[in-house]
């Protein structure tokens, strides 16, 4: 790695390590069951957790690098057994630069159910543009979940996918707004779940979401800093 | 601003990016989708978070502060997104110091259904003097969100509303007191979601409510320090 | 009040402050909602909390003594608005050393539907002896509520008290035993929500509830330290 | 003792003091209601938690050290009044280093139930290998527990039982492994438990359910660190 690279590299250790802070901090994992990777800007390479770490112990240093086809590349621990799952969005999406995995409990019981969570609130019509929609079932270890992952995005504007009985996965124009979709994910799981215990959310119109969503995309926030990875 | 202006603006920012920290306290935002405005008093001006940042980065100095038209007048970023319904508020209320907005789980799932929580608790006679009111739903950007919170709000006791498909906002006669409001309107919706969860609530007698009511605004808590904005 | 009795009071001040600690950590309360009281043993006398007043803010200071007919007797601030309750508890029952109230979210949702909790648990058995019983609809202000408190927990084994449409109230030897009380109610109250949401619980025989009881109070734990308050 | 297991009963003191921080970070026990035990590697000999001792004032110094009898052996106070149970898991199963016990809600309410956790989610097809089976009602006091325990989790895969009317038990390789168990199994019990609560989840086929347990097995995580206490 040249000089600049490396510093690339170490800043996105530091921001990926600390990233993870905000999935303990929301209740989205418990033990080591959740990560986040990085893709670095311009290269064939992602910085992503370490495999079976506890979130107390991570840092910049624990971090490891793989190539996009999840071959190990930098750093001394096994990389997540994710790693293939994150390697293939990044390869099918080039605009993605973050992926986040959890299995937080309201979002992982739609999943379990094969149910998409129908968007009856303005925030996820903000956020996800309409429904979280979910994906195929797929067994860990080859390239079975990433495609069910990029293949069930390419027909949503959701930033956010169910993988039946399985979990929640996340993309974004960087780790930080992946992380952002993974707990607004969780956030509409749980007041969608909530509201339909009782009885039945009312609807919104199409042109409500529609509006929202742009407006969201385009108005929210401040100044947006140009986007990582793209 | 003449200097006495300067120090309460000041003062004001310190006590608005303070507030927040009981919106993450008790767990009724999630990234940065809540946000807590206050009256100058006296002026035609509120302080008001910034869009978009986060509650760790909230300081006096990170505030804006708008006018009653929601236009910014001091700050280096741009106001909450919510800010047109704030301002609708204060200028519709002169008695409001406070105006607090979350998506807090429970009440937010009262609100996809379009339900009022009916008041089965002596704690929501007490805060609320009856039950929480629906309004209507309104699309962001214009005055429809104020408008239904001030015309919702006139024909109850209640300082919460909870806007259809979208979340709660509280008014108070300061920040504090619209903080309170949406801390204890998500406890009561909680509450209420729980109790008919597994059956049917018992009610309280209206004359009931009117008492708990009257005695909590009037004897409850320490000799009220004067209220601000008023 | 002569030294000795000066040194007592100024300790239960201090632990008393020190207990509501954990009626937050336990997310019992909400905002000022909830309050614990000791008996000054031997004396007729209690301290207390005092009316409104945040956690953050308590201290060995700013709690209040009041007589055993809920007079201000010694502190700055206004006492508890539940002083009554709490006073008349202890005039009726000489044995008991601390009262604590609440409206944590479980135990309240059985208390508005008017349900005592059933015992299907071991825990219940060990802690309350059987179920939590659910006392009458009262309003504040005079002596109703104790009265209820009183005459409910006089025909079962638990220190536990559903308020119909309020909240807990629970008593102890001392301060600390009532809180242990608040604590377990609203893990049994939780605990029994979540088993008959997804179908009946199966029952304990009473011979079993009786025998895990009866272990309970003259085994668990270490050595009791000698009661306080009687 | 000779120096060599001083150390090894100091070092095990010291870790099964510190698991017990993990109970409470993930909610899993109120107040004293959880205990953890580690096998001390052959020795005929077990680490426990104290009786009814709060969890801010566990240490290295207040463990205490029992026989597989449930004998005290070293130690001020007394054991957890759980050690026969631990103790009986500890001779029926010589490679079991850990155990811990738990009343964790969600799995509790499985358990007062008497229904097993159905394996709906590939996480608990991970950890678990299966369903999380239910142990019969059992009283505390004798051996009763403790057969329950062996004779259910002897049918099972899984590292975790649900005592009928009582609470979860999980075994490890070491206690750290018991513990994991302990957060997964209430993960999986609140998951499952939101899934079933709108609908039906959906079956995970048991060849799957096999080679997720498999690859979990063996794969997941760092290069193992060699089993404690076999």
């Amino acid at each position: 790695m040249n000089a600049e690279l490396t510093r690339q590299v170490s800043e996105l250790r530091e921001t990926v390590a600390r990233l993870h802070s905000e999935l303990t901090r929301y209740g989205l994992v418990a033990w080591t069951a959740g990560n986040i990777s990085a893709r670095v800007p311009g290269q064939k390479l992602m910085v992503i957790k370490p495999s079976g770490v506890g979130y107390d112990e991570l840092s910049a240093a624990t971090m490891v690098v793989c190539d996009l086809d999840g071959v190990l590349v930098e750093g001394d621990l096994a990389p997540s057994s994710d790693t293939a799952a994150h390697a293939y969005v990044y390869r099918a999406m080039p605009e993605v630069g973050g992926v986040v995995h959890t299995h937080s409990a309201y979002a992982t019981a739609w999943a379990a159910r094969g149910e998409a969570i129908p968007c009856h609130l303005t925030a996820q019509a903000d956020e996800f543009g309409g429904e979280v929609p979910v994906g195929p079932f797929a067994l860990i270890g080859g390239d079975d979940i990433g495609k069910g992952i990029v293949t069930t995005l390419a027909g949503h504007r959701s930033p956010a996918v169910l993988m039946r009985n399985h979990g929640v996965f996340t993309i974004g124009r960087d780790a930080r707004a992946a992380v952002k979709a993974a707990v607004m994910c969780e956030d509409v799981a749980r007041t969608a779940h909530l509201a339909r215990a009782l009885g039945q959310p009312l609807p919104i119109a199409q042109a409500d979401i529609d509006a929202l969503y742009h407006r969201y995309q385009t108005v929210y926030g401040q100044k947006p800093v140009p986007p990582t990875g793209s």
